[in-house]
């Protein structure tokens, strides 16, 4: 999906919510555990519940290989049902990948071509070649963490670098290798104050924000400092969705919860 | 496998060569492709051939999940293959990952209680709550990224702050997390010479070292500037050794490319 096409499915829905689906075995409701997999039973049904109200959809990685074979064929089977079902929703692959070039290749095929999924997480330490492979599909994403949500950002993003945050630094430069076509960056809306500084290196590029709801983080706040002209933003929210209940009614609490945020979105645009 | 029993093992051995498992469906010899299940059968046969002339075996796993389940289930079977066969070879994935806490705390399970490996290779970038879950298993190692061997090292691990190097800033905060018995660090052989001011500051930590041979690292450097009295260093050899022969010898020119890697070191210890 690219750039037009994304921020047109925006402005049509009226929202910028990305749901994160981190399924754990342990919080989803406990009679979805008999069904062959229970895993891809509790995604499809939040996946219906949900997507009317949001522009794209992104597995965490872990929370599916944490159950190995079972775990990966629960996600290969969830990207498959998104992409049949919610072909005009962006599918993020939220891997936090980052290997030498050749590796990277080898991964961007996996995620872009045989798993078809529009765009995938990348860590920036191990630098260009571990970035670049993933900027070579027309109409794909890399997502290079920024700033993240958790309080270990403090220890390397936060630090200092002659008077400038090392974050800006990371994506300053990671900028420099990509467009706002085929790049965006992961900034945790716990940190909303922090996006004036970030919109001066990247005025237009998307920035996926985590971080809204069970984090902590404003939806105001991040629209106030992250929005531009092309929205420019995916907010996504996990645990405060997909959560909502553990009962019978999850897939429709799921939906009252993104209703509420696409609902308050609508405001921004 | 703890700290003293990898020094024991080296000690025995007489070498300190961790084999690289990452193998290309395309390089690995084309007589195997109609096996059932061609990568894990040229897994076995390199194990077993190199297994005399190493103390650790580290498939990256990027090789695997880039094929998919097959892939996945080709690396589940070689990790259970490392572990019943060789018990006393330290046994680490090459995952480079990084999360959130409870992201990483998933990974950790996954990878040292499922699959029962002994080590991990963890990215920094998300700071402390993205490794101090894989410090909490007694015998079990973060292997966290420091200097990595690629050219991309140079964007932001080779940085200067206030005259020191990002990487060793990384190293040293990272080090003040765990001990020299939960935590190694990858510092790239084609580096060898940056190996003196890392250990001035973890001076006792085993290094896992990526680089030697096909990347261009020297042996004989590595040795000079990395060595410590617990010897203190996991060199890895993967293409080198591994895609030595395409031909029916593979094995044994795998055999033979470790016993040379292993004779040498044997003279530096």
């Amino acid at each position: 999906m690219n750039r037009t096409e994304l921020i047109n499915q925006i402005k049509t829905k009226k929202n910028f919510l990305c749901v994160g689906l981190d399924p754990d075995i342990e919080k989803i409701p406990s009679f979805l555990i008999d069904e062959e997999d229970p895993i891809y039973s509790f995604n499809t049904k939040i996946i219906d519940a949900t997507a009317p109200y949001c522009v794209a959809f992104k597995p965490n990685t872990a929370f599916y290989e944490a159950y190995g074979l079972s775990g990966i064929t629960s996600l290969e089977k969830t990207l498959k049902y998104i992409k049949t079902n919610y072909p005009t929703h962006l599918l993020i692959a939220d891997a936090k990948r980052g290997d030498i070039g050749n590796t990277s290749t080898m991964y961007a095929k996996a995620f872009f071509k045989r798993l078809n999924c529009d765009a995938i997480t990348v860590a920036p330490y191990m630098g260009s070649d571990s970035i670049k492979p993933f900027l070579q599909f027309e109409g794909k994403w890399a997502i290079v963490l920024g700033l993240t949500s958790n309080e270990g950002s403090a220890d390397f993003q936060q630090q200092k670098i002659n008077d400038k945050y090392f974050y800006l630094n990371v994506i300053e430069t990671c900028a420099s290798w990509g467009t706002k076509e085929n790049m965006m960056f992961v900034v945790g809306a716990t940190k909303a104050n922090m996006l004036d500084a970030i919109r001066k290196i990247v005025p237009e590029h998307f920035l996926l924000v985590p971080g809204v709801g069970a984090q902590g983080g404003s939806l105001q706040d991040v629209c106030k400092h992250g929005l531009t002209k092309d929205i420019g933003l995916l907010v996504n929210s996990s645990r405060g969705i997909i959560y909502a209940s553990n009962q019978k009614d999850f897939a429709e609490k799921a939906a009252e919860e993104a209703k509420k945020m696409a609902d308050e979105m609508s405001q921004y645009i």
